[in-house]
């Protein structure tokens, strides 16, 4: 059985709460961890609630690094979905771990969409793209 | 142990791949469901992506919906991550898997952010809002 994708679900306690606050620090340190995981960034979505927390996602050629934050309890709920095999996930999430002092992680990584496809390759969605000045998506709406 | 959030993670496998490769039909199947569970609508992002497969991104005040497809497998990925009482993830669910035409799906519901607050009412984050039209966001970037 091969999988298209794996997906990183990422549990930090005890961060720094104002970094969690702030949709500026949030938006720029889950960008920096795309970029550090080798993805290819797609568009960025980044909002912050009223009166406190951030939720924001980086889509990226590869799928997609999410996040929501509850400064108040100091934690941040993480998503690192990618496929293919040039991009690694956990290296965004030890520069994230970092970024948001989290003194308490908790991971699970998940198989996503696992196949009998034997003695053939997978064939991954973002093969075209070099770097996200040349992105080139035939279609995108917003 | 309260939890902040709930995720449903599905695999929606022999799935109509023609709606699988349409943007558009994708992106109105996630809408519809987050309208279907109660959930408030903060932005779409929704990209084709070349030779195919679509990915896209719901952002709810309750967290997000996500979804990657393969339609070469007849195959997606779909994320739904909410948190409050008010929202039910798994009416989207339903209404996916309908929408998608999955013969074979498999889901797996994961807590997020448990924490020992016994006796205190967990904050959700959005409870300020009732609208799309009238939500209130402190700050948005995109």
């Amino acid at each position: 059985m091969q999988a298209l994708g794996r997906q990183i679900l990422a549990e930090f306690f005890h961060c720094d709460g104002q970094i969690l606050n702030s949709v500026d620090a949030v938006k720029m340190f889950m960008q920096e961890a795309a970029a550090i995981s080798q993805a290819h960034i797609v568009q960025s979505v980044f909002h912050l609630f009223n009166p406190h927390g951030v939720s924001g996602v980086v889509v990226i050629a590869e799928s997609h690094f999410a996040i929501h934050t509850w400064p108040e309890y100091r934690y941040a709920a993480v998503d690192l979905f990618t496929c293919g095999e040039q991009v690694d996930p956990w290296k965004a999430f030890e520069f994230l771990k970092t970024s948001f002092k989290a003194n308490k992680v908790m991971t699970m990584e998940i198989k996503r969409g696992q196949m009998d496809v034997k003695g053939t390759e997978l064939h991954y969605k973002p093969p075209l793209i070099k770097t996200n000045k040349d992105l080139v998506l035939t279609e995108a709406s917003a």
